[in-house]
């Protein structure tokens, strides 16, 4: 019997699950290894062990040994990656030969902070498995087929040409999304639907017919809502203005707007929505309304990028979970069509709509996409 | 009898206006010096003639020979000047002391480019008329009554201590507006108005009863809406990429996002919409498809900080004119209420709606704002 490996390398963290058989994958077991360096941690069932991972390669073979048990005598056929950046070219998974991973390494001015952690997974996982395909899913693939109003900004053509364009990203969470809205709720497979995808990371995708038309995020992962520790969207002129008047590089400022900013910097608490709820604290409030303010007003440049709005679709650890985030956002929004069902809502049901638009709670499931892409080659 | 000089100077550029009276102030005549420098010109009346007006002092002082033959021996009792900056204390025009002059240069880190040339036109005016009261009008002061998460980034907080914040701008372009629209349509006195002022810089509003809850614009002037050279809205990590990967210093992305953006560099060929309009190259109709769609898509963010909208109001130099973006903007939203009747939008008459949401065309006029303060403090 055949398994499927799937990897989602993060620059400190790296996910992976393991699925038995190649033509309709069941999964096997999940788990990921958190704080790769010294204070590294295999989360795995119920358990969450200290192990020696500094890197990536060291990480993945940690990962294969914690597997092992479960594959019992399964060749692992294929592996999954979930790879940041597919460029302008990629717009499907790859089977990740030495021609796609060049290009592939080409991209690493683009997605500096993730696509070196993504390939040097893959090498890692190539060493270990010499034998079985590697397969590429790109968090832009679904996005690339949009319109160019939505792919540019307006800077000089040549930036376009090189690649400075609206990749938007979190692309494998809309590809499972979307496909669970066609497969349950077959009247809107044909509309306008915009899914939140609200974790650590939090994007929104406009759908019409199942297609994404927009998003919230562009050329990086940084635009758009704000997250747990990222800014969102941010005038170009703040910028400048750390620049010239800061004296800050581009290091510091990378680091302030990726890992100091968002709920965690306007808060001074914590990244984490949770954390934000229970504190008493008005700075944790106030980054609380941000973030559903933000997310509000992108859900009216959605709908008007759509022309209207068939279903609000909610996705991610806030977006499942945080209900009074989800009730939060829809409220007044009686304009768009929304209402929530407060009972649905307070039990994380499915359907929590009181109003003519859908209002959804569909658990994602990336890893679950990248395992049927294997499964697509193997 | 008394009279009003209004001044207005951008960085390379100062418009004027004259008013006879201090009551309620009627202009007399209004002009501008373009392309401050080695090839100033004036123009005023039907004339336009190269004058020798290398800064902005002498510039205020070929405004005051040109205009004196008109104020026709009135005194000029006050000077009123359109300055961008007002900071997080200024809402309302302010006599210019010397205390509010030092707190305006202060605030020259958080407008460069336009602040030092907008107090270099008052200090020009105190000299030549130091009997006459002069008066700071804001252009982000109509909105400094915006709600904490409008006025916000999701930086550290430090940051919005030390002024980081969205401060929004076209401040008098949307006080004259809206009071023509209560003045106009007073049952939309209390309601729901997008104002959108499409001129060489762009920007829209959202108020709500007549206040700013919300604009396109933030900290600065670069934010929100693509414009004649300005990029409008840009990820963050464009700026990283920019600093990072082609190694350009503040100064060199200034200059791009501020001169070489916007319409002129996307379609590579002006930034002025009457040329693109007129142009059959493919990247002058791109030009145009992304500024409509950038309006549409904010359209709906605004819509959504003022849940619905019951009013859009265009003015500027394109909103008043261009027809054509006009029902581009307006084309499919519906879902908004919005229609545009064809023939009153051809003639760009005052009411073009053919839906329930009106949809207005008013010239604004920023000089008369400006004579109003200066008329309250006389």
């Amino acid at each position: 019997m055949n398994a499927i490996l799937t990897l989602n390398a993060g620059s400190s963290s790296i996910k992976f699950a393991i699925y038995a058989g190649t033509d309709d994958p069941q999964e096997l077991a999940r788990g990921q290894i958190d704080n790769l360096g010294p204070d590294a941690r295999m989360v795995f069932g119920d358990e969450k062990n200290a192990i020696d991972a500094p890197d990536h390669k060291t990480g993945v073979h940690q990962i294969l040994q914690t597997v092992a048990p479960i594959l019992d005598g399964r060749t692992v056929a294929g592996i999954g990656h979930r790879i940041v950046h597919g460029g302008v070219e990629f717009d499907k998974p790859q089977i990740l030969d030495t021609a796609v991973l060049e290009k592939l390494a080409a991209l690493k001015p683009l997605a500096p902070l993730h696509q070196p952690h993504n390939l040097a997974a893959v090498d890692a996982a190539i060493t270990a498995f010499p034998d079985a395909v590697q397969v590429g899913c790109f968090d832009t693939g679904f996005h690339r087929g949009h319109p160019f109003v939505n792919d540019t900004f307006a800077l000089p053509r040549r930036y376009y040409e090189k690649g400075v364009r609206r990749y938007g990203f979190h692309g494998l969470s809309y590809d499972f999304v979307s496909g669970e809205v066609a497969r349950l709720y077959p009247d809107l497979a044909a509309g306008r639907v915009v899914i939140a995808h609200l974790g650590n990371g939090a994007s929104m995708c406009a759908l019409r017919a199942g297609k994404s038309v927009g998003s919230t995020m562009g050329f990086s992962a940084l635009d758009g809502l704000p997250m747990g520790t990222r800014c969102g969207q941010l005038d170009p002129g703040v910028m400048l203005y750390l620049m010239d008047q800061e004296g800050m590089n581009a290091d510091q400022i990378s680091t302030m707007l990726y890992k100091e900013s968002g709920l965690k910097g306007m808060s001074g608490i914590s990244h984490d929505m949770r954390d934000l709820e229970t504190s008493d604290a008005p700075e944790a409030a106030e980054a609380i309304d941000y973030f559903v303010f933000r997310i509000r007003r992108e859900l009216g440049g959605m709908a008007a990028v759509l022309g209207g709005l068939d279903a609000l679709v909610f996705c991610g650890g806030i977006g499942e979970n945080a209900r009074n985030i989800r009730a939060r956002v829809c409220d007044g929004m009686d304009w768009l069509g929304l209402a929530v069902n407060a009972d649905a809502n307070d039990q994380n049901a499915q359907d929590i709509s009181a109003g003519p638009t859908k209002v959804l709670v569909i658990p994602t499931d990336e890893e679950r996409v990248i395992a049927r892409a294997v499964a697509a080659q193997v």
